[in-house]
C-alpha cells in the first residue's frame, strides 16, 4: 500500500523552514504499514500545485497533504483542490460557525478572510481542527484517498491523531517489520561487506544503512505474507547480523551509545572519571547528555599542560621528556584522575585534533587513549583522519568503546591487561 | 532561473531522518538567486529516481540531487542518472586513485565495493570531494544542469562550497542580497517584535527566521533591480536591525557562538578555566570545537560532590550546608578552578538539569552560573525550561553569554561587580 506526502509553502522551498512535517508523516505512515513513495515540497504556486496533486495520486493510494489552508491570498490548496477534481468550492456552515465561535472565545472578531477556511471541494469529508481554525478534508482524486491539513505542526498532529489515522488503520495491512541496529566501530562499506549475501539469501529482506558520523544503523525490514510472519523472520535474521557483526552491534532501536556506555557502569557498579584534552570535554557531554550521576564522578578537561600537572598531578618531566600527546602522559592522565577522584575505572584522552599542531612524527589526528582500571592500566593510540570536528569525535567514541570493552569482556579485558603496562 | 532539489533515500521516506540538506540546499539556491520550485524526496527504488530525475529536468534548469552515492546495494544514484542519459558507466581511474589513497591514509584497506564510487555516466564532470569518500559529479539532463553529491551533510557542504556554487554562479544572474544575523539571548516572538514594520517600511525585504535551539538566526533578503543595489540596502538594513536588537546580535554569517567568545578572550588576552557540574563538559566541549590553546586552560566537570570538592576546594561544609546547586557552591567553584589553574577568568556552572532531582525549593531548570574575574565574582540563577539536552544547552550558551559580557563591557561590567560579592 503506497502513500505520498505532498508539503506546500514557498518557505519551505526558499529553505526558509526546516520541514518537520514530512518526517512526522513519514514515520506515522511507515508505522501504519504503508510504503511512502514520495515526500515532495512545491511553493505557492497554482500550476504547480494542481501538477503535483495529479501526478502523486496516480503514484500512490493515499496522499497526505500538508499547508495552503490559511486565511492570507497565499494559501491556495483549496482551491486548487477543487481544480483537480473538476468540482465546485461549497461553503461548509458547520464549520464556518466553529471558526466563528473559536474567534468569540478568544475575544476575537472573526475577519472576513477566515470565512474561506470554511470553504471545501463539494463532497469533501471535512475533519474538524481542536487544534486550530482551519478544518482539514479528505477528498478522493482518482482512485487516492488525499487528506488536506494545515501546515502548523501541533493542527497537523492532532488531526492525524483524531481524524486521519481512524480513517487509514482499516484500510493499512502491514505486512512488513523493521528491526534497527546500531553499530560503532567498522566503516560502512565493511558492515556492508559483512552481510554481503544476506539480501539474496532471504526473500522479502530489504537492508539499509544510515550513517550519523561515527556510528553506522543497520536496518532490517522483512516483508511477507503476515506481519507476524516478518516480525519473525526479521527477528531472525537480526541475529545472524549481530553474529556477522559481532560487538561492534551495540544496541537497538532507540539506543545511543553513551547510554550504553553508561548501563556498562551501572552493571558493574563502576565509579568513572574522565581525563580529556583534544576533546575538549566532548566525552563527559556526551556521557552525561543522560542521568549519569551514578557513575559519573569527573572529567577533568586539561587543556593546558599546566592543568595536566595541577589538577592530575602529571610529572612535568614525564610532559617534559615525552610531550602531551604520548603513551606515559596519557597513562599518567588516567591514573592520575583515577588517584584524584577514588574511582574504579578511568579514561584519559590526548591527542592532536589539528587543524594546526601537528608534526612529521606527531601527525593532526594521532590520539592516545589510556584506560585505568583495578587490575592496570591500557594505552591505545591510532591516527585517526578529518577535519578537526571529526577527528574530536572519532577520538571520544574510540574512548567510549574501549570503556564498553574493558567493562564487558572479561576475557577479552585479561588478554589486553596481559599486555598493559602496570598500573 | 528554475532549480529543483531530489534527495534520494529511503531513511528520508520512511521519516527517519529529518531533511536538513533539503532546505539547506534551498537556502544557498535562493541566495544565489535561483527560485526552487521543487523539493523532491524519493526513496531507493530505481524507478521512482529515474522518474524524479527525469520529471525535475524537465521542470527546472537546474537540478541539485543528494544521496545514494554511498558504496552499499542500496546506492543506486548514479546507475538511475547513467539510464536517463542513456550513458556507459565508466570508471574514472583518478577518482579510485583518490578513494584508494584515502584509505591507504586511514591505513585501512580499499573494500571492492567502494571501487563503485568511481564510476560515473560517460561524460560526466567529476567533483572531487575532500570531505568525504564518494566524488559528486554534474551532467545535463536534457537542457538541465544536474548535480549528484553525497547525502552526508558535511559531504555536500564542502562539495556545494568547493565545486556546485563556484559553477552556478555566473549562469545565476541574482538581482537579491541577503545577509544573515546571527543571535543569542531573545525568544523569537520577542525578536520579531522588535523588527516588526521593517518589512512593511523597505520593498523587496524579506525577513526570516531560523531557530537552532538555543539560538535565532535573522535573515535579510532584499530584492532590487541589480545586486549591488539590493547588497547596499541589505547592509543599511542589517544595520538598522543590530541598532533594534542590540548586543544580542553576536555575529553574522558563518561566525558560531563558541568562537565569537573565544574571539573575547584572545582580544583581552585573557586565559580561561571552566568549573561544570549539569553541564558536564558541554561549555568546554563547545569551546574547544575551534582551536583554543591560546586561551582555554581547563575545565574541571566535577559532576559528583567529592569532585567539587577534592578537585576545586570547594568547602564540604558550604555543599552540606547549601546543597551543589546553590550560589555559594558556584561562587567556591568558579574561585576553586581560578585559583588551582591561575587563570584571569573562570566559569563555574552548577543546576539540576532533569528530569529527576528537583524539590519544590530547587525545580528541575534551576541553575546558577559564577563568573570569577580579578575584580570579583558575580553569580546570577535562573530556572530554565525544557527537557534534559534543553536545558544544559540553554545552560552552557547562558554561561558562555555571561562570559562575553563580563569580556566586552567594561561599563555594563564595573556596574555588574558593584552589586558582587567581593573576591
Amino acid at each position: 500500500m503506497t502513500a505520498a506526502v505532498l508539503c506546500i509553502g514557498t518557505e519551505l522551498t526558499r529553505g526558509e523552514l526546516v520541514n518537520t512535517n514530512a518526517p512526522w508523516l513519514a514515520t506515522r505512515l511507515t508505522e501504519l504499514g504503508f510504503e511512502v513513495v514520495a515526500i515532495d515540497t512545491v511553493d505557492d504556486d497554482r500550476d504547480r500545485i494542481v501538477d503535483a496533486l495529479e501526478r502523486l495520486s496516480k503514484r500512490a493510494r493515499v496522499v497526505l497533504c500538508t499547508g495552503g489552508l490559511g486565511p492570507t491570498t497565499d494559501d491556495i490548496t483549496t482551491e486548487c483542490v477543487a481544480k483537480v477534481m473538476g468540482a465546485q468550492l461549497v461553503r461548509h456552515e458547520p464549520s464556518l460557525e466553529a471558526i466563528r465561535r473559536r474567534f468569540e472565545k478568544l475575544g476575537r472578531e472573526m475577519s472576513p478572510s477566515n470565512a474561506k477556511q470554511a470553504d471545501f471541494p463539494e463532497g469533501a469529508d471535512v475533519l474538524p481542527n481542536s487544534a486550530g481554525t482551519a478544518p482539514g478534508f479528505a477528498v478522493f482524486l482518482g482512485e487516492a484517498r488525499a487528506f488536506f491539513t494545515p501546515g502548523v505542526p501541533r493542527e497537523l498532529e492532532r488531526l492525524w491523531d483524531e481524524q486521519i489515522a481512524p480513517r487509514l488503520r482499516p484500510i493499512a495491512r502491514s505486512t512488513s517489520f523493521q528491526i534497527r541496529l546500531r553499530t560503532f566501530g567498522m566503516p560502512e562499506s565493511m558492515v556492508g561487506e559483512k552481510l554481503a549475501g544476506l539480501e539474496a539469501a532471504h526473500a522479502g529482506l530489504t537492508l539499509g544503512y544510515r550513517a550519523t558520523y561515527p556510528e553506522i544503523e543497520v536496518k532490517v525490514l522483512v516483508r511477507d505474507e503476515t506481519q507476524e510472519l516478518a516480525r519473525q523472520r526479521a527477528h531472525a535474521i537480526a541475529d545472524d547480523v549481530r553474529t556477522r557483526l559481532g560487538s561492534i552491534v551495540y544496541g537497538d532501536g532507540e539506543d545511543t551509545f553513551p547510554e550504553v556506555v553508561g548501563r556498562c557502569m551501572r552493571a558493574r557498579g563502576y565509579r568513572l572519571a574522565l581525563a580529556e584534552s583534544c576533546t575538549g570535554g566532548l566525552v563527559g557531554s556526551l556521557l552525561t547528555s543522560c542521568p549519569a550521576s551514578e557513575f559519573f564522578v569527573a572529567d577533568a578537561v586539561t587543556y593546558a599542560n599546566s592543568a595536566k600537572s595541577t589538577l592530575l598531578g602529571v610529572d612535568e618531566d614525564v610532559l617534559r621528556a615525552h610531550g602531551a600527546v604520548s603513551s606515559d602522559v596519557a597513562q599518567a592522565m588516567a591514573e592520575g584522575v583515577k588517584r584524584a577522584c577514588s574511582v574504579d575505572i578511568a579514561l584519559a584522552i590526548t591527542g592532536i585534533a589539528g587543524p594546526t599542531g601537528g608534526t612529521p612524527e606527531k601527525p593532526v589526528g594521532l590520539v592516545y587513549w589510556a584506560v585505568a582500571h583495578p587490575k592496570g592500566t591500557v594505552v591505545r593510540s591510532r591516527v585517526l583522519s578529518g577535519d578537526r570536528s571529526q577527528i574530536q569525535r572519532m577520538a571520544a567514541f574510540v574512548g567510549m568503546a574501549f570503556l564498553r570493552e574493558v567493562c564487558l569482556d572479561d576475557e577479552r579485558q585479561s588478554a589486553v591487561l596481559r599486555a598493559a603496562a602496570p598500573a
